[in-house]
């Protein structure tokens, strides 16, 4: 019952969201006046996202087991806490007087097609993509002011990432173009000296020089669709600005309709203030959350590229849908991260999974693409069964999609929680292939007391199938049509 | 019956030779006399090998669609040759100004772990490797005194390549080591010398100072198990040396009695004289070749690194298995390439084919391994079904392997070509998955004429199964007992 | 007549001076409250520096003839300004992907030893140092926060160079230690920001986050001697603030007593506000200025180092001799220009020239050090004859040096303006070389009307000795003792 | 009188020379037939030569206090050497794994200008160059195809630079152009086996493969007047084959009649085999040695280029001249060594040395070029003399040159060694300055007996000058003509 009613909730605010649209709107820098605003209809329908790291960091490539390679600055600078692995592979590699800035040369992006990479997400079936406009490196991949000689038009590519892949991305209908951007910089003199000024700070140098300025101008010159906060951790959101930097977001800029933000806007947001929750990283809770929230998810280990991953790092397609699946069911979206080579290549096994996961998305994409969650996620006697909807109207026809993660070893599919009517029927997504076919609706079974009164659940008899003629990745969907 | 005969010459000719192994053989410096030495059997036991292109071509790692990147250089020096792609890449790049052998430093090999490589290797169920101890650059994977600062212990590297994989690889019970090594190499001053000294050349101190060196250093010092030679067709096997060294080789070399070669000796050489055969690069020619021979493979398009070939350069596992399958019904080897980069890291998605590979290999290796081509090598009436056959001796009992590239949408595979006898019986290798399963044999019928009379043929009445308990990769192999 | 009283007001101003050191004084920021204040003593008696220019473009070093090595990047970026001569030498050496921001790392200072230019310099005689701390090109010798990924801590040298030579300057006794610093950035995106924002500009957001705080921080840090402003021409002293600037630094900051500035705070200011004056680059108007100036002097031509001048290029010790003669004669100090390359190391012909000097002021010194202007600089009738003497208070004991730049054919001096008196006597310094000398004074004779009446002037005898007997250089030092 | 009579010697073997100059002679390989060849005129009338340091070593230019710079790979190697000086320089800087041949794409000559080093060269008054074609490190200075990879035009200048500065110096009238060539090379692998192999080496394959198509192809492609061999001290002449090579070049080559050798040719050769003497580097016997010499100097330590030498390291130019008055006075020529630094610019402080040297042989160039040893070489009372004369033929008139190092305090010149006789006459070179002046004839004393028999000797009474009229540097040449 709980869980229902967060679901109405869910739905309710949706339809808030949606009214409130067009109106234009002053928004304060306090929580209660931000957290009001709606959220954008467009990113709740989406569902699936790419994320990419790409930086300096791309360049050494390398952390050890277990670590991020986009932290190698932090680790060679901070060697206990890596157990001093990067700087050792540092020196040795690269020699005691090379600093992490002189990698920035190298960092060459020579055969970076952003209109390929465009076309790459496209197939993938992904609908918005964030691009890392600056991780905690400081890094720009765009020219900014703030950070002149350190960033992908002064040095290395001597390109516009950003505004390249804005403009290929938001070429394709229907896609959506975010920027990720770090609130703090490990090692920004401006940052360090406020970080030193007292708990919290006294001085907020870096805000006023560095940080607003950059913010406001990703948002002025490309128009993103997301903004990514990141980095927040380290003070509260009073430091940051982040309300002030809202406020003008959503009552003063070009985007104040469309935008989207996450919740990582100080220390004590998370999953508590500003747009989708995003809880930690690969947050997936396999539950019902009574907000929007994102599972930012990598094939391997790190979000940027890291030479030092081999395949054992590597979740192959099915286990990505898997995660896709779950949470899309419990409301979220997942932002899939991809890692390009400091080259500007997209690395060919990531851009296998990105194509595979586009395969399924073809055939399955209604059970995923502007759904809502269904009253419930995960089907109690039936593990590894996720439901999805597609629409939020109770009252309204509608299908339930069971989507499952495994194919039963008895050919017969148990669901506890839907209940079947007169006019239910079922089909498996995707069957059969050739369109010809006379029929393709599934036999099922229901369930009944003694005294005939139906109970909830239903029996669905599955096909045995050649090998080509099941539907790709072992992940099934069955489509279920007039039940309650 | 032409097929069956060549056959029958194949499987003498490989009798010939086991009994031949043991003896002291002295071989002289004529085709004839090096032609009669019969091939170590290891070499056609193993079936399926792995070659390495690995050199300085892996650090630009660029060639235009079509165009091999490990021909880099000889683009750059004959702009003609790729249109000027290679030389235009290389000038907005590196500049005008940077010569080729100045990559050689970025060669590091900074992540090259040998074990690692070897044991990736291993689980792709491959039996041998092959890797460029030197390309058409010049440039040897070890110290050869005669190409001094231009071999990855002198610059680059700082390690003996060629030592160290040979070292990792042959730890590996029952894996082989061969090294390919270039004949010519383009822009060596002495070979230009020699060449330009007329047609034949006059000279030859190319030969005499380099060549004869080098292959004499890499066989005394790493005993290889393949001397793979190449970059053969400029000048004759007169020239080249190339059979007073097999002469040296088959008689005085400590690998004489393993060691196998190919038969890329001179212009004139290739499927005529010297070892296996190897025709033209991924030659495959889906007919039985009256003489051992070896298709080497690339999973891409180039056998160097290529950060330009995106994912539409790379086949698929299954398509891999379907070119194993057919090379080894014809009598075949598959020597299957792949391209670490500079850093020495095999890209991931090499290694998910690797691992894919192995995972079947587990499964139906008992089709590939130690066979021979059966009496006919692809069914005349059910298309994509390859044979092959676990022993050459005709009076034996055997299995013959009917390899099947598809299920058939009938789920009833006719095969024209078996004979089937009182004792047959079916398997379908990896069915059923689970060890405890009743009966794992197949029901078929045979083909009888009105009077009775069998007709040669049988129809395998195929199982349906759920979608995990198919064998993967859609290659299928059939196991016949007591066929003819 | 004109010229004693600007003498006298000379004077008079330097007394003032004085008088008001060691007060408690408050300026404002205007020019009038400003310029009222003394020059504080050192820097008048001190008369000889070395002006030390350094950074990136020590790297490429490189300007065509004519050009300055150290406006590399400028000509690179507006290539009309040398008729493209950088832009083909970068393009054709570095490549036209190679941003000027990518020298940085090659500037390695590796061989910079403080300690020992600090000798070298204490040799020449020179009493002040002047370091660009920061030159146009943005680049700072010190770890700025302001500039951060953009200096010599966070890459190349991995040093605070500033600090470095600071602290080694100081350590000497009587030298001083001063810093240059470029009011503008030719391509620091905020000043570019500013500029485009209107003449004068409307915004100034260059000054607030980047030139003040590193103003600042210079003198809060190493606490210099001399602040040598520079690079002011594009904009008024309003736009920089530099009013502000310099009442803080003589009110407010720790060295408010000693610093001292010079005239180059605004497009507006040269040879009127701020400290001493320093009209054009290597300005030496061979006549008494009325206001305290510098002839900032190069042995070459470009101030930074430059590969591409050749010996003839470079003055010799007696030239350079001569300027310092003529600049100290007519009331000013020089400034001469040391290059070190990007290791770190003064050009040896650099370090012979200093030596020399330091062997000349060894023994003619008294005539140069502490001397203030005479009544006339250069003598009416001997050309290439200038007078200082060594106090500036008529009424007490003192020597005039008449100090002649060649050795008269004649071996008779005519000085025109001296007026012998009864005790007068003269001495040729560094004349006789051994200390055992009976006598050191030379005959002259004086002019008398017919009446006897004495006329201004006299002629001095010369003595003819062997060549390792004349002091050296060719430049002679006449002390005149007790002459009007 | 025996210096007397190896002078006359000296003398007989020059005429000796001069008479085979021009007919065909055979040459055998043996030294008794080697040593019989004439020394081509040319070489003992030029008497000043410009040797030239230039290499991979120009690019670290590093070594410790008394070590040579172009040795730093031997360091490297061979940390011991110089207590690990090297070794700990470059791995501070370039790390440990950078490799010497790593340095060799630093080698750009980007600011090489033959005909600039041609035209300063010239201006020095030297008459003849020597370039080291390869060093001890085996790196060539033009395309030998015996060290592809390894030489200027395949990495670092990619230029021809034997060719380039041979085609500048040739078109210079009077000038002549020699090659040094580094017989071993400490690191060539080839070398290293045939050192190993037994002592005296049982192989010579460097010898055949490296050294001999070295040495004829540099005396083929660039025709050089001088072959300047070096590094044959850890072998003898039988193992370098240097008898064959010179029998070759004296019989067969192009330049067997104007070719000049020096005497590096094995370990037992030195001062005894060969073409001129070079003794040990930087020999000045200051004693007539009965063969042509050869006094190969240095302006500061090191013969490459190095960074780490300051002013204290280098001599001033009356230091050199000193060293080339006592070279020639004694039979010797003086070959001066200058130093390009990696980019291909000579260092101002060579540049100057060598316009200062060219500035006193303009002057006192008569008692240098074509002279010959006198009877006597360093006068015996009055010391810092030293004697040439115009000609070998004690018959015809002729000049005595007394070069004195020093001007004597007492204005008084005791010459102990020349006699006068009534004729005798006295000139000061370079005095007096102006050409209108009457007399240039110095006034001298001669000695008698109390019988008024003459005494060898005379005394020179010098004039007293101003200072601008002495002749420069401190080198004083007197002209005695008709002295015996």
């Amino acid at each position: 019952m709980k869980l229902k009613n967060t679901t109405l909730i869910f739905i309710i605010f949706s339809f808030i969201g949606l009214s409130f649209q067009n109106k234009q709107q002053i928004y304060t820098p306090t929580w209660d006046s931000l957290n009001a605003r709606p959220l954008p209809a467009w990113y709740d329908q989406v569902k699936f996202g790419i994320f990419i790291h790409w930086g300096v960091y791309s360049v050494p490539a390398y952390a050890k087991d277990g670590y991020y390679a986009e932290w190698y600055w932090n680790y060679l600078e901070n060697p206990s806490s890596d157990g001093g692995a990067v700087k050792d592979y540092h020196t040795t590699n690269f020699g005691a007087n090379f600093s992490y800035h002189e990698f920035a040369p190298m960092f060459n992006a020579r055969l970076f097609n952003p209109d390929h990479w465009a076309s790459m997400i496209e197939k993938s079936g992904a609908k918005y993509v964030v691009l890392t406009s600056k991780h905690h490196e400081g890094f720009t991949l765009w020219d900014s002011p703030q950070s002149w000689g350190w960033n992908s038009v002064d040095v290395g590519p001597q390109l516009d990432l950003v505004g390249a892949l804005t403009k290929s991305i938001k070429s394709i209908p229907g896609m959506h173009m975010g920027l990720y951007h770090s609130l703090y910089e490990w090692f920004n003199p401006l940052y360090l000296i406020d970080k030193a000024s007292g708990s919290p700070p006294t001085s907020n140098q870096y805000i006023q020089d560095i940080l607003m300025p950059q913010l406001k101008d990703i948002v002025n010159k490309y128009e993103p669709d997301v903004v990514w906060s990141d980095g927040d951790w380290e003070q509260s959101s009073d430091y940051w600005g982040s309300k002030e930097f809202l406020a003008w977001l959503y009552t003063n800029s070009t985007v104040k309709d469309s935008v989207v933000v996450n919740d990582r806007w100080g220390s004590e947001c998370r999953n508590i203030d500003g747009g989708y929750w995003t809880g930690s990283d690969q947050w997936n809770p396999e539950t019902l959350i009574p907000h929007k929230w994102e599972n930012c998810y990598t094939m391997g280990f790190s979000y940027g590229y890291d030479e030092n991953e081999d395949i054992s790092y590597y979740q192959n397609t099915t286990y990505i849908l898997q995660q896709l699946v779950s949470t899309v069911s419990c409301g979220g979206n997942m932002l899939l991260d991809i890692a390009p080579n400091a080259e500007g290549v997209i690395p060919i096994n990531m851009q296998e999974r990105l194509e595979e996961i586009g395969n399924w998305l073809n055939i399955n994409g209604e059970s995923i693409y502007s759904t809502v969650p269904w009253r419930v996620q995960n089907d109690s006697t039936s593990k590894n069964i996720w439901y999805t909807t597609n629409t939020s109207d109770p009252t309204s026809a509608k299908a339930v999609y069971a989507i499952s993660l495994e194919w039963p070893e008895s050919n017969y599919l148990d669901l506890n929680s839907p209940i079947p009517t007169a006019q239910t029927s079922i089909q498996l997504l995707g069957y059969p292939k050739r369109s010809n076919s006379p029929s393709h609706y599934l036999d099922f079974s229901t369930k009944h007391k003694g005294n005939n009164a139906p109970i909830p659940g239903l029996t669905i008899h599955l096909p045995l199938l050649g090998p080509q003629d099941y539907p790709p990745y072992d992940i099934y969907v069955f489509k279920l049509l007039n039940v309650e």
